[in-house]
């Protein structure tokens, strides 16, 4: 975790009252004129509801759920001025609450009551816990084009347009540029590691790599050297070279199956026009991803286990959860199925950034104006009046001409859009499906898995992780492998406790990567990741994908503009869709539409 | 207690809903812009975390906790919005908060809500309250110089600063200008006692003699015509004539010890240099003064007696509680031992303000341009950037160029410097000490001792009053022995009830000065106190003493500047430390350093 910021809330302790530390202040206030935020009483239950039987895991959940509530104003725990606790079964002498709150507060000392209760809104509740919490203003900003977030399409938006001659403010949920481009430094030597977005390539995404010039960040070819480890829907570990298809499957042809099924999606995909996907595609737009495979290759599981693994890794989804003509059209955006899934010379994985890809964000937002950036402060409402177009976010308002808008489709629900999005637009927000996506990154002090001459690539039919990845960095003494924990195994991980989770992950590259090695697998030196699905800033990775129907009805209204709002993101691209070359072009492309349209209110 | 102040508050009772009156309203709002100040939920325990046993009393505690807590703020009951009661065996036909209540609010009507609760955080606590609280903000000042206390010292800064052409406001976090100057008349007849500073000399004190002259102020000679009572250490009441010494002491050599203490006292005074003490008397800052007390007179009883009742009359402290070169050089600051202690011609109490010295720090506070001053704003933070330096109240922030901090050293702690204060000044913060003084003051209808030839001066070696004095103001009528509680004595009478704290004092008075009057003493007419060291802006009176080494290691940190940050105050004057005069003195070295660094960057 990182350390606590500097706090806006002034917390006092008097003279002459007993001492209240560590655990809170006796007075403590909002900044002056400050947004006040006030949080429901939150309880230990997921998101059904649901609460543990155990009362220190409900007292974390608790606190889990009050800092989806601070994050979603774009606040942090030192922004709480004041904490009310309801406690059922209170017990002087054993205060199970006081661990999760110090470890939740970091140092923190708000104004705290606590509250002994006989019961709960329901019998299962032990603890319920409010917050109030102090959010500072900045001033007003009057600007020609707001851009709503900071990943790398918003950021490139912001770039063309101040580069046009207009002004450009970009107001950011998170606390970082990026988005989905982060890159993770716990050991502060430097050795990133990517949790999200994590390649590029230099011959065919041009947008990006032309950005990474530029900004002159160095990158490493992908280690695709040695064997893929195949394990087979019923566990039989096998190798075959990378770039290659497993050489034998238990299915009775099995290995012929997925030759087919690759073969014929990449036949179908390279007849798709991107820019017009439902014209030669209208029909795949009528089944799923899965009733496609199914007709083409029958009920052959090795196939559909193929076809998992695309979806899963690529969208984090199952093939149902997708229609046919959107993922093969998502394929072709990237070239082709082979292409977009290589991770050799043309391939979508052929590159990566050492310092990882947030640098390019990170770069990127340092060729912008000084203070064009407000984090902290997601935007709730888009106003459009006949003169201006409002922007409202939690730390500040604006006043500007036109929105560049590049959050992804289904997020357009957490923005109040005055006049309301048009009907076309709430659909697609709302049929546009993210995935579960969350690569586990397994840190050790050595690439232990070349010296059994393995690629550090592993292909799994039976689970529970899918896919992993040698994304070590030599040079930096960055080893480790990325373990795609995606789809409905990835939904089933993300049930356990992180550590269960940690532990299920080790047990699988151990069975797997690891037979090769006779038990010797290193301990890891670390082990990180992010549940994209639960970050409200992008409940997803990469990008949504679209059910049946929805291409053909509403492609179109990915990238339609409603008044003085523009649309980017990399789900918009038509090359490289849920890449980062994708999100850049989309970025370029509403900048073009935002600086033709002011160009053209001046004339 | 004053009437309430107007409220900034919006309190509403909504037509059609039941009567509210008197506790409460049913809706109330901050002011608009206001900061929002939340308390701990407060309930009826002492510094120590102990609560009373009786309901009653813990709900008047909470109160008072409450009360500080607003205070911290320079808040009052007025400025709140909203209360919550929780309580322990709440029963509605007997509800035991509402007199305590209605005494707190003084007739403001918050909105509240009551909540009866099974238990508290503690199985003694009967009783939590908890405040929302709206502090209306006063707009951004930028100015040359903010003075940091509306004392003596700061108000002369202010003054200095001001004549010199610069721009100079003052922010005080009292709800009156004064500091330890404050002259009480709660008869509103015009007869003022003074709770704090009360003496000044017209001869040796020349800078608080001239603002008493400028500012036209009425003084009186302290009365020191008559006998002293001496009480002795077994209880023994004897008389002596003012400015002689005890005839007897129930002590062997007890007048000879008492005498060669007091002369080699005044002797080693005057062989310090008060702008060096450390040159001449290093070698006493190894020691208390207890310790150098009994090097001087061995085991005698009596001799520390007398050195108990110097500390604790001039510094509310005991002797082992300071360094002996800290109270010889302080005692030379006033000229010398018994200069200091006379309240004759030359001595540090030889004149009375009619007014009572508050009438001095109001009069110079008159003499600033208009709107210089804000009160009930406590400075919690100074920040030095490159370019300014930021003071933020916390009704108002300031920008500034200087900021002079007039609060006494232990009171440092209280606000948040950026970047910090140096170590020696952080070391000289936190190793002053303030001790506890206490006035109690009690009216009588007619200065009755007179009529038995008594001066109204006790000093008393068995205690618990220390030493009394005739404060009246004979020409107005006011008439009252001033009884000062002080030192450990004063500790022990403050763990009293206020009531039981009166009638002890009473009593005493009755044994010793009454003793000459066969049971005649009359019944007061009023008593009033100010407990200083619960006072959480003086928190102790006159100011803070030095404990051994920090005299020689830490004066020079007394004075030094802190970046753009000057530090004036009694306890930093070179001549007549402790007293208004002092702290006259400070203020106007603190200007005049100021005034030189503003006139210097202007070159």
């Amino acid at each position: 975790m990182s350390p606590p910021k500097p706090t806006n809330v002034m917390a006092i302790d008097p003279h002459g009252l007993f001492d209240s530390r560590p655990n809170f202040s006796h007075v403590a206030s909002s900044a002056a004129g400050s947004r006040v935020v006030m949080t429901a009483g939150q309880v230990g239950a997921d998101d059904k509801g649901v609460a543990p039987r155990d009362t220190v895991e409900q007292i974390q959940l608790a606190f889990y759920n009050l800092r989806r509530c601070l994050e979603s104003f774009g606040a942090s725990v030192t922004d709480i001025v004041k904490l009310v606790f309801y406690i059922v079964d209170y017990d002087h002498t054993r205060r199970q609450h006081t661990t999760p709150l110090q470890s939740f507060l970091q140092g923190h000392r708000p104004a705290t009551t606590l509250v002994p209760v006989p019961k709960l809104a329901k019998p299962e509740f032990k603890f319920e816990v409010e917050a109030y919490v102090s959010l500072p203003q900045q001033p007003l900003q009057e600007v020609d084009v707001v851009v709503v977030g900071a990943g790398l399409s918003g950021l490139k938006a912001a770039y063309d347009i101040q580069q046009s001659g207009h002004t450009c403010a970009v107001v950011e949920a998170r606390d970082r540029v990026g988005g989905k481009t982060w890159s993770s430094d716990r050991t502060d030597a430097g050795k990133f590691v990517d949790l999200g977005a994590a390649w590029i390539n230099d011959t065919n995404q041009s947008e990006i790599f032309r950005l990474v010039q530029t900004l002159g960040l160095e990158t490493v070819e992908q280690n695709t050297t040695g064997s893929v480890i195949q394990e087979d829907t019923d566990g039989t570990i096998s190798q075959f070279q990378y770039g290659g298809l497993p050489q034998r499957l238990v299915e009775a042809n099995g290995v012929a199956n997925v030759t087919m099924l690759r073969d014929r999606a990449e036949e179908v995909c390279q007849t798709l026009d991107i820019r017009s996907p439902a014209q030669a595609g209208s029909h795949l737009d009528n089944l799923t991803f899965e009733d496609w495979v199914r007709s083409v290759t029958g009920s052959s599981e090795s196939a559909m286990a193929s076809a998992r693994i695309w979806t899963r890794v690529m969208l984090g989804l199952e093939p149902h959860e997708m229609s046919a003509l959107f993922f093969l059209n998502y394929c072709k955006s990237g070239g082709g199925l082979i292409q977009t899934r290589s991770d050799q010379k043309e391939g979508g994985q052929y590159l990566r950034l050492v310092k990882g890809t947030q640098s390019i964000s990170i770069g990127l937002a340092s060729l912008l104006q000084p203070g064009t950036i407000t984090l902290n402060s997601p935007v709730r409402s888009i106003e459009q009046t006949q003169s201006a177009v409002h922007v409202t976010s939690t730390r500040r308002q604006y006043i500007c001409k036109r929105v560049v808008v590049s959050v992804p489709t289904p997020l357009y629900k957490e923005i109040t859009f005055t006049p309301q999005l048009p009907a076309d637009k709430v659909e697609l927000s709302q049929r546009n499906k993210l995935g579960y996506n969350n690569k586990v990154i397994v840190r050790y002090s050595s690439p232990w898995w070349r010296n059994y001459g393995l690629s550090g690539m592993l292909q799994s039919f039976a689970g529970p992780v899918c896919v992993t990845r040698d994304t070590s960095i030599e040079r930096l003494g960055q080893f480790s492998l990325s373990c795609f924990c995606v789809g409905d195994w990835g939904r089933q991980l993300s049930k356990l406790s992180q550590e269960k989770r940690f532990e299920t992950v080790i047990t699988h590259i151990e069975k797997t990567l690891g037979s090769v090695s006779a038990g010797k697998v290193p301990l890891p030196v670390g082990i990180e990741e992010h549940e994209w699905q639960l970050d409200q800033w992008a409940q997803g990775c990469p990008c949504p994908a679209s059910s049946p129907g929805a291409t053909v009805r509403l492609e179109r209204a990915l990238r339609s503009t409603h008044g003085k709002v523009h649309f980017v993101g990399t789900e918009t691209a038509y090359e490289w869709k849920g890449y980062m070359d994708g999100a850049v072009r989309s970025g370029a492309r509403g900048a073009d539409e935002v600086v033709t349209a002011l160009n053209a209110a001046k004339l």
